[in-house]
């Protein structure tokens, strides 16, 4: 049985911490959903929502996925078309609609303060007065589980009255986010026995860390309609993730229509939209869902490519990394220094050196993992290679409030000839980023190509305050390559103009080009 | 059935991306481990790492909770007593050992390389020598769940060779973290079934997010001794995550000796020494974890507590929050804004004008949800309310490469009077920081017992580069109360003056008292 995924990162997503969205954003992320094949779209509550309101009528007709729009039931004690906010749910162009209504029989009495007679006649009519008007509705029964455990006999006239009013979907939720995916999947496979005339969802939270083995369990109880969000994000845990399901559900045979190579770029793509960051250990699209540091599991994968991943990371667009630490066993120092120094293996001593190096500037705050290109122009130094065509010789930074920006200088030497710059920028690091660049163009001219595309400060040790030190990450690219670097110091202009340095010394270095040979 | 819980954060969650423990970091962990009450403590790999042999003789004798240490059965064609690291495995004092050993044949042949009856043997004596040294062990079976799929018997047979050996726990290790919780179920309750004379564990990889239901399946299927880290943090997708787990255990009544409450602290000093960051979302320990946001979630909670709760946050030590933010309903700016401004319900223009603010400052990248104390500031501005004492004039920062420290200049009014200090500092935000306390302590003698504890910087829009706005979040204590503030810039050291200037406001209002009343 195949199943339809309903992505909310728009509705639902967007309850969580610190998310919001502007109608571009939310423009962007329903093309990439688009692009990935989940066949459901919640873009939001135009009853609720004047901006959902004016998307639903900008939303491209083109898309494969089905746009959908959320609303609630109307009040107590009004005529469906006499409440405001589902009359404007029901008039935007969407074809497509969840409407969400009460299944517990507690929460009628103690939230929406109602009969239970007066729930059923409210969720019936709603529906059929949105059916009515030519849409395909989608009944979310909130607190589902919660209300069955409760009174199963009411969680069920909750779904009735649904299919009465016409839905052709009926969302079982776990609201709370607190049933475990045994009950889910005994309480699914019953709902699906007593209507086998509609289609069964499931919509779960992740508050026990179980959304995505509940949402599993439905599915093999006989729910054929998914939802959740593609990172996960939601109010409190979040909602059942979708980009964990998506490569689930397609190994055991029940998703279709997703681009699974897709998978890993878009989820990235989300976030940078959402303005959050995928944790590394985030399952399938993390950057370190594959990654390897133990020298054990390292050598393992090097010497047979399975035996620590359970995929092949290309399957869902990620890949391998084989992480640079102090844990790293010689075979994986020997492979990622090779390339640079063909002569390396043979090198035991330097070899040695390295490690060390890498130890101490680990326990330092320094992590290479995300920087292998100051790892290169390290272990160049270590062992005497001529990896620097530049003496990075010092900056200075001026900030007041009283100009608008801040000044920058900074000194490079090469040879015997030094040069100085300097530049003007919205916050000191831009000023000296501006600097170093024209210090180093008086040089190098092939610098012009090459420019900053992403920058990151990690407070390391946040108990000491503003005396902390800080670790900078810095990404550059020439229009084709990336490359990364690091610098750590208790003082933010001092990483960062060490990472700055080590980015154009990797840019400028001989094994560039062999590095993206 | 009762449990038992080992926690590996030291020794397999060790090899998480970016962490890495000193000694001392060691210590405060297993403290804090054997605080919450968990059984068993993995701290490290003697056999292959110094510092771990040290640690293994300075581990207080005190302890409750038993420490572990791990290796691996002896290297193929050698006795036990002949591989020097399993013979300084048995030599520390630690009475409790893991020894993993290879269970899936395939990983015998390809990594190993060598027969399946000399793997056996390997176990069988590597277990046996152990035991005859008076130690207690615990087998890992590495690759179990994939060995079990590709040949069962063999599987079997090593598990066979280790109760031979001795072992008095058989750990069914899902080493690759790709097999499902039906499969791990069934597949546990035949070991369990098989071995009735020893003790069954379990331990997953989270790489399809279902290591924690991977978990709870085995121990319903018999399991009783369950392997995991307290943050879930472990190499690539990290390992069944503990502080999901216990709470689930607990409430299916297979847990014991665990003090939940003390669980949200705990997670959060180990994540403190581990220098990881807790997500908001975490299940159970998040700050997030029951948060609640949207207008009609937080109404729903105001009104009934368990509306949208699974558990009482306060039984595993958290709390509930109510976030501010734009999609805040009226009754939680209301139930927010009341202990400051008593006539706020009232002041209907007021609300809306302060709810279309803390829309227009979120847009420009400020979040209120962690940082209240400004948002008190903001709207007593917005309410015309006499909420500061001083105002922020100004500041400038001189920051060189040729002198240690940078140098930092701040100017306040209060009345007629202006003061300026000035501060050197490790870096711009340190000196910024000690500038302005110094021109504060001119004015306002009660701010010498204020101190910064914490200092935050995100990167708002990382793909500007070093041209992109930055959030700070300060925290700061006086000793007895904490409170949060923030700024956004361009420029971090505009923003570090901001939220350090809306801290210092805080600190001095009228309502400080009563808001920690």
């Amino acid at each position: 049985m195949k199943v339809d995924v309903l992505d909310t990162t728009l509705r639902d997503g967007a309850q969580h911490k610190q998310i919001s969205y502007s109608s571009v954003d939310k423009l962007d992320v329903i093309s990439a959903l688009d692009a990935l094949g989940v066949q459901y779209v919640e873009y939001g509550a135009p009853g609720f929502d004047p901006a959902a309101e004016k998307l639903s009528r900008i939303i491209p007709s083109s898309l494969r996925s089905k746009p959908v729009a959320f609303g609630m039931t109307c009040k107590k004690g009004l005529r469906p078309d006499e409440d405001e906010a589902l009359r404007a749910l029901v008039s935007c162009p969407t074809a497509t609609l969840t409407i969400v209504g009460k299944a517990d029989a507690r929460q009628v009495r103690d939230v929406l303060k109602t009969d239970l007679k007066e729930n059923l006649r409210i969720i019936e009519e709603s529906v059929a007065y949105a059916v009515a008007n030519g849409k395909n509705v989608i009944f979310d029964a909130e607190h589902f589980f919660d209300g069955y455990r409760h009174d199963a006999g009411y969680a069920l006239e909750s779904l009735y009255a649904a299919v009465r009013g016409g839905a052709y979907i009926l969302t079982l939720c776990d609201t709370n986010g607190g049933t475990l995916p045994d009950e889910v999947r005994d309480v699914t496979a019953r709902v699906v026995e007593r209507f086998p005339e509609v289609r069964i969802g499931i919509h779960t939270h992740n508050d026990t860390g179980l959304a995505v083995a509940c949402t599993l369990s439905a599915v093999q109880a006989g729910a054929t309609h998914v939802q959740g969000t593609l990172l996960g994000i939601g109010e409190r845990c979040g909602n059942a993730n979708l980009s964990t399901l998506l490569p689930l559900l397609a190994e055991e045979g029940y998703a279709e229509g997703i681009d699974l190579k897709l998978l890993t770029p878009i989820a990235r793509t989300v976030a940078e939209i959402s303005n959050v960051s995928i944790p590394d250990s985030f399952p399938y699209v993390g950057a370190g869902a594959f990654a390897h540091k133990a020298g054990l599991h390292a050598d393992g994968v090097l010497k047979s490519g399975g035996s620590f991943e359970h995929i092949d990371p290309a399957t869902v667009g990620n890949r391998r990394q084989l992480l640079l630490s102090k844990e790293a066993g010689k075979h994986l120092l020997i492979a990622k220094l090779q390339p640079f120094f063909p002569d390396i293996a043979k090198n035991t001593e330097g070899l040695k050196r390295i490690a060390r190096a890498l130890k101490e500037r680990e326990d330092m705050g320094y992590t290479y993992e995300a920087a292998e290109a100051s790892f290169v122009i390290l272990a160049g130094k270590i062992l005497d290679r001529d990896v620097t065509r530049f003496e990075p010789v010092g900056y200075s930074v001026t900030n007041t409030s009283d100009e608008p920006e801040c000044t920058a200088t900074t000194t490079i030497r090469v040879g015997d000839v030094t040069r100085s710059a300097s530049a003007k920028g919205l916050g000191p690091v831009h000023a000296l980023d501006k600097a170093m660049r024209a210090c180093m163009l008086n040089f190098f001219p092939s610098i012009d190509k090459v420019s900053l595309i992403d920058y990151k400060v990690r407070v390391i040790n946040p108990r000491s305050a503003t005396g902390a030190a800080v670790r900078v990450l810095i990404t550059t690219t020439d229009g084709r390559h990336v490359w990364k670097t690091v610098g750590v110091s208790e003082d933010i202009i001092r990483a960062s103009f060490d990472a700055l340095s080590d980015s154009y010394h990797f840019a400028l270095s001989d094994d560039f080009d062999f590095y993206f040979g």
